[in-house]
């Protein structure tokens, strides 16, 4: 046997040694050394699933359809199409409906290693935590110092309650306030444009205890009537014109539900920590979760919260455990570096979006924009522009009277105007989806503004 | 320099060569060849606290308060304490009170890989799935496809809506079916014993379209009355009992609500698919995952169909996508292997359970269980014998009239008769909790019965 030069295995050994390190480096990285076992299938899987191409137009999920092979099909933004969204459609309707706020999902996207999650088959079965709650103490925990950190809401010596979104919220709170109401039912009220739930919500589930009375300020005036207990719903900022609202009703028996699912420091000002008996709070709003189906209540009355408790034990038996670990993971994120990156990616969208929409109105006869003042915000601790989530245009034209009709003839799906109580010569244009559903939109309204006579020089 | 011996180089060569292959064989197991990058955080955090030892005897969560260090803490099962769970308390009360199904929780640690899951920061932060929809496709066809594997509902043609566990589909039922009552409310109602919340529910939630009105048995006779509508939930196999109820009644204007939440092969022979108007289904009682609040319900008519997703939408705006996602892979797992191991495996467990407990009770003269005749299965196609739930334990001696006072003096927790409707001479005594808990109150009740004058030869 011919003798294998000293130099030859030599350079092996170096090449091999330098494989380990690499490998060393690949499977212990991040400086700890764990090996992952059980959990690689599902890790393996979800970053397959994130690589699946979809021409930054659309995105594949975990629990997507699978239609041809053994991959999820992309699903694509609005306006485009194809296997991996590649293929703009054109003439599509520009949709400024809902209030998706995927506005923050690049957020989540550049944050991948810290928000997710990976969870055991066996994660808490049970129905009850340890403290035979249906509350994760730690959410709680977090909760309370991401108000103090934003400086938004008051949590000391308050109560919180948990619910699948604040939707949930919305009837435990009426649902609470309304105790002993049976012989005359409480009247539910929300001042006019207000968020369409409150009247559907509280018509829908028919309650002996409470009903729907319409406007506020049809009872701003009835002082007379002390039997009565009014329950009346403040947007704050509101949905869909961002101003931030006050309660209108100032009698004994009036009780007020604070939702305040926009007082976010991307929507509005933070003028001071708000400090209202009963106040609700989302993530679909602050980290943009809307699909997680997360709320939360802050209440001052022991008796109302537990009220809110036992309603939302009888309806769902608590929110979800993995909505809740999913929070626990989303807040943690969000508090990491004093909760600063996240909103001021989100106020820095929103701001963007809304002088781009404004830049172009300013132009226009026939439609305007609600004015918000620039205000103190305490949490970015300057006068800052507004960044409302929706646009309340205004039809200004007599002949323009069903603005909704006005912008679909130009393909654009707004929320029509009577859907918030308010007049049809106004329309809400959502401005918290995706990016590309705000180009779209913007490019639809510049054409709609570039026809009128007589426009400003654009 | 002195030369390096070949041999030596050749032996660290063959060194360096083995290791590579053992980090090759860790980074690329599974034959696939994939680095993990963004996921390795949550896969390495998550099997460092599935490693924190508690004996045996509790778990730590991702999710668990962290009180000293870094590490969240054990949480133990009842009767264990200390940090590790390691301490076992002699003289703790027997806790049979719940229905936590922790029995399964042994299925799940052993497919540990398959039923992990990796959720993405980004995943679906949208309100609707691609199709509008608040509903997972692929969950629905997975739901569709267990049934069809283990013969125990039909779902061709008929509707799906998920809800928040089944609980939130039990009003959501009664509140479809009794659309147009608000002159004469629906009459809810229930054969004693029966699960507690079809009452507690119902009146918390106080509608103007339906009350509850007590037992069927009330209203057996009652066939004057042409203008009320009668909903009746019948609960099969019935909680508390384990009997597979039908309908009491059979008349023109009473609507019937099936809640086959313990329809499984694990708790009950399947004599054939069931097939009714409205079924409710959830993953509590069939994958163990009470925590996770996921049901739902079959419904053959479209307008009911139509109604009970409008009141999941105002309600929670649907399931939270989370909860979805996670249903999807628990059920992917059950469906691998025809859905046959976890039934045989959460079969043999409460079939044990069972036979242990009769044995010890069959020498008593004091305590006597419910009778359930051995039946045909058609999912493990032979006759078996009975695995229920709940022990439906009566106290037979006169002077025993509060069987759950008989049993606290013994240090056993059960639920109280008169909490389904029924007599206090019966007790619930839950049987799908943790091996722990049930080994607990198997010695309490073997001690009891010894205790006996008379009883028969132990």
């Amino acid at each position: 046997m011919e003798k294998v030069p000293r130099f030859m295995y030599f350079g092996c050994l170096v090449t091999s040694m330098i494989l380990n390190l690499v490998f060393l480096m690949n499977l212990y990285g991040g400086g700890q050394w764990k090996v992952i076992s059980w959990s690689r299938q599902a890790a393996e899987y979800a970053e397959a699933v994130e690589a699946i191409p979809c021409s930054g137009h659309g995105r594949a999920y975990l629990d997507g359809l699978v239609v041809d092979g053994e991959q999820p099909v992309c699903e694509c933004n609005s306006c485009y199409g194809g296997s991996h969204c590649s293929d703009f459609l054109p003439d599509c309707v520009a949709d400024a409906d809902s209030g998706d706020p995927i506005f923050l999902e690049p957020f989540w996207m550049q944050h991948a290693a810290n928000s997710a999650l990976l969870v055991a088959g066996w994660h808490r079965m049970s129905y009850r935590f340890s403290d035979q709650s249906y509350i994760s103490q730690v959410l709680e925990m977090h909760i309370r110092k991401l108000h103090a950190k934003v400086g938004n809401a008051v949590t000391d010596g308050r109560f919180i309650v948990f619910g699948a979104g604040s939707i949930q919220l919305l009837n435990a709170a009426v649902f609470a306030l309304s105790q002993n109401s049976s012989v005359s039912p409480a009247k539910v009220i929300a001042s006019a444009p207000y968020y369409a739930v409150y009247k559907a919500q509280t018509e829908l589930f028919n309650s002996v205890n409470y009903k729907f009375a319409g406007d506020t300020s049809l009872w701003q005036n009835n002082t007379s009537d002390n039997t009565t207990k009014f329950i009346e719903f403040v947007t704050s900022p509101n949905n869909p014109d961002g101003k931030l609202n006050k309660a209108v009703l100032h009698i004994e028996n009036a009780k007020t539900i604070y939702d305040h699912a926009y007082y976010w420091p991307h929507f509005t000002a933070i003028p001071a920590p708000a400090d209202e008996d009963l106040m609700l709070f989302t993530i679909s709003k602050s980290t943009g979760h809307a699909g997680s189906r997360f709320g939360w209540a802050i209440i001052k009355d022991e008796a109302v919260y537990q009220r809110m408790q036992s309603y939302v034990g009888y309806n769902t038996m608590g929110v979800s455990r993995d909505t809740q670990l999913r929070a626990l993971k989303l807040l943690s994120v969000v508090l990491e570096g004093e909760g600063r990156e996240i909103f001021e990616f989100a106020y820095n969208t929103m701001r963007q979006r809304w002088e781009r929409l404004s830049n172009i109105l300013s132009m226009s006869k026939r439609f305007s924009l609600q004015k918000i003042a620039p205000q103190f915000c305490s949490f970015f601790q300057k006068v800052r522009g507004p960044s409302p989530a929706y646009a309340w245009l205004k039809c200004e034209k007599e002949e323009d009277k069903d603005c909704y009709s006005v912008l679909i003839a130009a393909n654009i799906n707004g929320r029509a105007g009577s859907v918030f109580g308010a007049e049809d010569q106004y329309v809400r244009l959502s401005l918290i989806k995706s990016q590309d559903a705000f180009e779209i939109l913007l490019d639809k309204i510049t054409n709609l503004v570039a026809k009128e006579e007589g426009t400003k020089s654009m």
